[in-house]
């Protein structure tokens, strides 16, 4: 039961942090990761960190830093990475289809990633019938009966703009409450379901603030 | 001339609000903005829009909010968005495609977008002499010519972990400083250089948050 209603942006930035202590775990034991690295590492100030955590618990200890193993349990646990996601991708083109490979692959080398690609569906009946990284492609028209099957909880949109809106409402009409949108449009969901617009291009937007003047 | 090192937390949420204004001026001649709305928007506390923004100089009026025309252009400058930026891809798997659908279509739909791919290249002589988006596939080999004729600036990684390296320092050799990689791996470059490591994975992971417990 969540009690109290935690920011946006402080939601944003835990997968960030997460994936600090797995970086830092994956490079060798590291036990103890003070909110100053941590905060360095995940590109926010020290004292966000603190306060950001602190919406969760009490997980550090004043001198001596985080806990590494404790504080990445406690984020999973919290970003509810602490169990198996089923998640359909919507539209198999090419962006599509990197992303279910990008997933799957990275699903099978680590079980413990939690986020798992499980349906495709795409409107071409060229398409349909496919199989793409193990996973065959099928009619937007089983949206309804696979959510019920596999028990989907997310769902990734990347059809074209103009098939975008009727897509998510089939998927709310399923009873998929979480969707992440590539399509370039602002699309209209009732209320209790979260999307996200994902935008390619944020992080060349970045990366282009360091070019030489 | 950069007088001050800007955070770089700060630097990673000026794409965010140029798209918040962006939004806004697609939907309707949207003329003012108060910083309360520009947070809401892109998920930050309007002290913190303030802060962010103060770092670049004076730009809203107290009580009457940012003129939205006027914030967008100087976050394009501020963000070297001004002008056109020519990109190249290195890996044409399923996702350097995806990536090169995505921007190439953008670009030539607003050319205002000025994130210009315009080169191709790939290791596999299978895909080298294919037409990708209206650009060839061509061999690394070429990086360091085509990087002096095109005057290539930035570049996106989208090769297999155990390539990336490799490509990486060649794309330095070649004198490209700005890199965004996709590969599941952590890069070495030399100071001066900018990498980003891009993680399709952080708004799944951010939305798997909103899941009922």
């Amino acid at each position: 039961m969540r009690l109290r209603k935690i920011p946006g942006a402080v939601v944003r930035r835990l997968p960030l942090y997460l994936r600090v202590l797995e970086d830092a775990t994956r490079d060798g034991d590291k036990e103890l990761m003070s909110s100053q690295e941590l905060g360095e590492r995940a590109g926010v100030s020290p004292a966000l960190v603190r306060k950001d955590l602190a919406w969760f618990g009490e997980f550090g200890k004043q001198g001596v830093g985080y806990d590494v193993n404790n504080l990445k349990a406690e984020l999973r646990r919290i970003l509810h990475l602490d169990r198996d996601i089923p998640i359909a991708i919507v539209g198999v083109g090419s962006l599509g289809h990197a992303l279910a490979r990008y997933f799957r692959r990275r699903y099978a080398a680590d079980p413990g990633f939690h986020l798992n690609i499980v349906a495709l569906f795409d409107a071409d009946p060229e398409k349909q019938g496919e199989v793409v990284e193990g996973l065959p492609v099928e009619s937007p028209a089983k949206i309804e009966e696979r959510t019920r099957e596999l028990g989907l909880q997310m769902a990734i949109v990347a059809v074209p703009a103009e098939a975008a809106q009727e897509v998510v409402d089939r998927l709310v009409g399923a009873g998929i409450k979480l969707l992440l949108n590539f399509a370039p449009v602002k699309l209209t969901v009732p209320e209790g379901v979260h999307i996200i617009n994902a935008d390619l291009s944020l992080e060349l937007q970045r990366l282009a603030y360091y070019l030489r003047d």
